[in-house]
């Protein structure tokens, strides 16, 4: 079987450094993984600034979102990446953002409710803008096993997610492929910024 | 006859660059267009990122908008571009971008009425800012034959339209070559922006 | 005598770049010029985009605004630029830009009045951010010779002006050199953001 | 003892040029710093623009503020660098920077309260977003040594500071590295946004 890793990592790092280009992954925020196999995974270290990634930016870590690297350590919130490769063998790709739409609406709302936006047809299924999309909100913890646990039984009941957000900690969403990933990223940051614009005129 | 088809491409690969660069054209939304003759455009195939299109992004229509190369399907809402190119002969290039504030502005009016901005001398036949520009909002629908009839029967009775809104889903604008197109929409843009700021300090 | 004409227009060029950069020449808006010699300016062409500039896209004009380049012909608004070179020797350069906040608060101000900013001291003799920087909007006008009428009135009465506003036109700022200019209409840019700030905030 | 000087020089020229693409730099505002020794800062000059730094942008000052090089004038702040790199032989590097939202808030508040943002975590000792970071505003002043101790006695009483604002003026921060240091800006940038945008949403 051919490697794959060096395309995964390729695609993250150029990911990283499109979303720094909008702001969306500030000082050492946000995390990016991409499903290597049934059970491995590729994930960004801790404390990376991912924006500027190089080889070293990355480890390979198990389903349960442990380090297969001795000596390198995944991220706090690799747990979350983790818990979205158990749920779903489909899914290639989990990226986690941190802008200030995501930031501040998080922090205002309890969900965010896409309605009657053309661009809803970015998520997988979804062929019209007259449905809804509701992009839930979590309360922050640093306790990630916890948090995890919240947004599987949030998944479970509504298995129609594409996307949730930790409040005043930014926006997580998965997909196939890196690129399927990051249109759902680029879409909900596009979204986001509509819905705050939406807010402060109906003020 | 040299073949326009290389230089036409080269634009609009270039013209989505620049529009990615300022965020008008998110996820897989928007499509461009460029005559190639009397019967035959070229035009953007559908799932592409219009930021990033290469030689492979786009296909030959005829002006019903049917493709013309076997196995490459055009986006949806080619019939859009079809109608404009049917309409008027010296129309030679026909853009739609999907903005934030062209999505925003949409969902709450019923047109955007501009007065007043020099800007509006970026548009063809106009000498100063002291008329008005109106740019019509039309209700979106997943049924494009139906949403180009109406746009068609609103051009008939508006002849000096230059560029018109879909409801939650971005602007169309046309003129008789990419560069003039790509200036209407530079323009719009701008000018949806200060309506945008003029609308808050309103409120 | 070294030949100055290649230094400035490479200086104006990369001003033009930078501004497109931040969206303040949309379109074909704008214009710059140099001084080339006691009589003598170098002016941007009418209707090229500003943010693209070659050697093509200028002439040389006297001080009364008139070409020097038989079939090239000036922007309309060259008037505006010659006027500040007749008035002051120790002019070298003007730059007028085009940007939203200048549109924005020219239509809804008399004056803008910067106060307390730190930024005031961009501007030349200004040495606090404790006084007043005023910068008049004069209504806009198709008839570029009754506004230049219209400016050196004011700028008589109020000689320590930095710049001023033509509503929903943009704005013009002078200086000793390209640099001194270009620093000045950076200035400008910025404190017009924190003003349309402010005014949000203060509704 | 290898030179550190060509090091931490690239390192802030390259941090002017991100801060520049961001906006935070205007004109000749803002400046840079970093220890070369016990007694021995490398400080922008006065007058330079910082998003275009190159060699001779730089001196050699003392940490009582004094350039240590014949005919190079440090920049008239330099005092408010040297203040913190005496208080501190930890502190390797002090970034001032000049944004809109720093300015605007810095007008309208006495301090700047962050409370329930992860990214409070990329300052140094901070482990969850629960706790207050408080970035003080003092009234701007031309009177540098006085605005100096006036930022030591608060600094006596609030050891834990990572940041203040001068009014009008723009924001301090520093680390142990040139990158610590650019990471706080990033994520107070990030921040000020984040509360203008919530300022906006309260009224």
């Amino acid at each position: 079987m051919p490697d794959l890793l060096p395309y995964l990592r390729a695609d993250l790092i150029a990911a990283g450094q499109f979303f720094h280009h909008r702001g969306w992954v500030p000082a050492t925020s946000s995390n990016f993984s991409a499903r290597l196999g049934a059970q491995e995974i590729l994930v960004t270290r801790s404390g990376q600034h991912k924006g500027r990634l190089d080889e070293n930016g990355f480890l390979r870590a198990d389903l349960q979102g442990m380090s297969l690297e001795e000596g390198k350590r995944p991220s706090a919130e690799t747990g979350l990446h983790a818990l979205m490769y158990q749920r779903d063998a489909e899914i290639g790709c989990v990226l986690h953002t941190h802008s200030v739409n995501a930031t501040v609406l998080s922090m205002r709302l309890d969900a965010v409710t896409l309605e009657g936006y053309e661009l809803q047809k970015a998520f997988p299924g979804i062929q019209t803008h007259e449905g809804q999309v509701v992009v839930p909100v979590f309360a922050n913890s640093q306790d990630i096993p916890a948090l995890a646990a919240e947004v599987a039984a949030y998944l479970d009941m509504h298995p129609e997610t594409v996307a949730y957000l930790i409040r005043g900690h930014g926006v997580y969403t998965w997909g196939a492929t890196v690129a399927d990933t990051l249109r759902h990223i680029e879409a909900l940051e596009f979204l986001f910024e509509c819905v705050y614009r939406q807010l402060l005129l109906d003020r």
